[in-house]
């Protein structure tokens, strides 16, 4: 499996809005990458399409990406060079950029996580990254239910739970015990007037969404994707005092 | 195939806000079950995730759900408990929690159907309950077209059309005739003002949708999932006067 | 392959609101056929579903549609009869009405595409019409990556692109470089205050978007769908200048 950093998903960058971030990409593939900073306003040739707006950065090189954090929110990072095989060996990672304001949409806790799938024969360590659609391991952050660890929170917390989808298939995240809106998706905020209580949200291959709740009902609820088989696959839990 | 009180979907639940309903559920079944009162807000006990917020109810035991309706909406009940194969075996059903205000969005005539699909050879009465993703059998109901009554109203009527998805995939269930909007889904009331204009509304898996319209516009109008193999597989028509 | 006036798509059908259409359809296909107006409010006798509101058009006979555009904005045309091989033959069409005020969320460019699929075999010129699924050829208005051209447009245009899915499963187009609103949907005009601001917008079966945007950060900026094996099978670029 690939990462970046030696690890999937890659580690979450977190900076503040306002922030001149510049990251440093070296390739140790055995063939081209180059990194795309979903969601995130950046000039054109800091966009990562290898080939498109730069050269795809050759195994052994080092290519710089430097931007100004336009704005706060809920944003990933992915190959978009060779991306059906590099996404399908576990290549991407979180972006969360925090307001420059710290009281604006405040929460206690805030969790991440990035769905992602792949195609791997049981005793083999490497996935069938060609498969069209038949994809057999649903994991959060890379891991299986019961590898997942329970999202710890106190009573009266308010929360955010944050997500991303880079799985081949729509997966609707239902959580037991509350109803709740999308606060962000990784195109910005979500007026409050314009968004919907949900119990399950729908989240596009692609696509990105947070929820905020306060965790006012004490218990252990859970939390996964609604597709009966995926739900049986991988299931978090959150547990409350 | 499985159900509820020998049938499938189950009957259909209804009562009012604020109401305490105290519900026995016997398992008749040869393994484990348990009850998850989708979208209700209960406590962590009545929650109904078997093994993790209550013991499995065994065959042949009872276990009694008690809890107040904390809010009106469109919710529904489904096992969680072996999930993967109850539920294709038919176990589902609706559940509306009918305003305390009986002004509050009033309509004149209101249905309900919950999208089921079953994989099921052809001379056999037992699904496949372990595939992995092809379903063939797409259904109102858990029943097919020509086999699925039509939705008769009176012109002028205001009619809710309540749905909920417990396939294994999206279905955008397209109506003609007339655009409208969702008026509830299983997490509560849209605000007017967040609602879109849509004419096919799209229901991921575990989410449930309600729209309403005013049937002003006399004739036979077609309702059906677009997705072209399942409109030809199952297809409902609605006739007004 | 199959189409209207010799093409796939259909010619794009462009009115202004108010306007009265009428619409000759002569069948030339070895079945029967009828023209679905999706999206529009027509009489019932008009609405194309063949066998419900009108008998199927054999081959070699016309059909005559005609409606009054009751509303503006982005609709579609498609068959209603034995849709399942019909649009995976290739038969669909935009019909773009542009509002009677010509200042009503005015831009200064336009683009429309079909996203639609086909499962061809190599060396084959005919689709496999039947197959539940497994289609192979994701294309943008028929036409797969490289063949599809660049939008083009100048630095300041307000832009606006709109696209429609008649393929059997949803996709999330993403575009580069901006963050943008839903301005229109199959249904009508959004809201502004109930948009939602997006990088990629999920685009059901059967369900249909345009999005609008001010041109005003130079360069060469992808759009695709993003699921990574549609991605690498057709992806559009739009040049600005």
């Amino acid at each position: 499996l690939w990462g970046y950093n030696g690890q999937s998903p890659g580690p979450t960058i977190e900076a503040v809005e306002g922030d001149k971030v510049r990251i440093f990409v070296t390739n140790r593939l055995p063939e081209n990458t180059a990194v795309h900073w979903h969601g995130q306003l950046v000039p054109n040739g800091m966009d990562g399409v290898g080939g498109l707006t730069q050269p795809h950065i050759p195994p052994g090189k080092t290519f710089v990406y430097e931007f100004i954090l336009q704005k706060s929110g809920t944003f990933m990072y992915h190959p978009h060079s060779d991306e059906m095989v590099q996404m399908a060996m576990g290549m991407m990672g979180f972006f969360v950029v925090h307001p420059r304001d710290p009281a604006f949409r405040r929460v206690d806790r805030d969790f991440v996580f990035l769905l992602n799938a792949f195609d791997i024969e049981a005793g083999s360590y490497v996935p069938k990254v060609n498969t069209m659609t038949d994809f057999n391991l649903w994991c959060w952050n890379s891991r299986v239910f019961p590898g997942i660890d329970p999202l710890v929170v106190r009573q009266g917390d308010r929360v955010r739970v944050r997500f991303g989808n880079l799985t081949m298939t729509n997966h609707p995240i239902h959580m037991h015990g509350y109803d709740f809106k999308v606060s962000c998706t990784d195109g910005g905020w979500v007026p409050e007037a314009a968004a919907w209580p949900e119990v399950s949200v729908d989240c596009a291959v692609g696509q990105m969404r947070a929820f905020d709740f306060v965790a006012d009902r004490p218990g252990d609820w859970a939390i996964h994707c609604h597709k009966s088989h995926h739900t049986m696959n991988a299931m978090g839990h959150s547990v409350r005092t």
